[in-house]
């Protein structure tokens, strides 16, 4: 696997990794219908650093986005999302775009990184980011409606870098 | 005092209100040298709804937007952005700009409005919003380099509506 910065000729491969779990509405604060226009609008935001995690046969296997959480005095923390591709995942991709992140993230001079909206349904999600040293800082109740389970809390997950 | 949506011709009367909080550093994670135009563009996001806060002469003493925090499954919950004009202090603006936000995030059909980055040393607002019933639902470490204070710690707070 081999992550690299997104170039423009890779938003269709990272809209193909986003449908699915734009549509699935279960882990992204982000509508289901969105447009694919919309979704890149968001992913590839002016602010957004945006990487792809391609696998052996140069396929997109996943997306990340680094962003200064907060501007000002708030911008030494930074934010990122993560997209793996549901037919890829358990191959370790989402755990290598962290660790990637992470290392990035201090490169370029960030001092911790924050999650703003994790559902904690997600328990994926949430076991990874622990086992990174991510840990629960707050607690939105009932802040995301699933579209299984209803109203679940989101969590706000942060650790130093 | 009145509280009323803000029309485009009220931009040069926010920026009088937010120049010298940006300035000061203190309160807002933006860059206190952010200019007017990257300031009313941030403030007037499109996704923004901004009010006015007039005082009994016409004179614009605050202002506020609100917002969904997050879109999807997360757009139930409101968020709101308040400023009051350093030199009206003290005048209950802020408690009726937020009474008015509560109100009207109830009529757009909010369930609930959080606040993602409160800087914990800036006890007015602090004392403020727990009045209304928000309750600090996270605390951020040393999310916020504040100019006289160093690193201080924001908080999340929360209510439901």
């Amino acid at each position: 696997m081999r992550i690299r910065p997104a170039n423009e000729g890779d938003s269709p491969a990272i809209w193909v990794v986003l449908e699915p779990i734009i549509r699935a509405g279960e882990t992204f604060a982000l509508p289901r219908d969105m447009s694919e226009r919309d979704a890149l609008a968001y992913w590839r935001a002016p602010r957004h650093e945006v990487f792809v995690a391609e696998d052996e046969k140069g396929s997109v296997v996943g997306s990340y986005f680094l962003q200064a959480n907060q501007l000002g005095g708030g911008a030494h923390v930074a934010n990122c999302g993560y997209a793996t591709a549901p037919r890829a995942r358990g191959r370790g991709i989402a755990r290598a775009m962290c660790a990637h992140s992470l290392e990035h993230a201090r490169q370029r001079g960030f001092r911790a990184m924050q999650f703003n909206f994790v559902v904690s349904t997600n328990d994926r999600a949430v076991r990874l980011w622990e086992s990174f040293g991510f840990q629960p800082v707050g607690r939105l109740p009932r802040a995301f409606q699933h579209p299984e389970l209803g109203e679940v809390d989101a969590l706000v997950m942060f650790r130093e870098l």
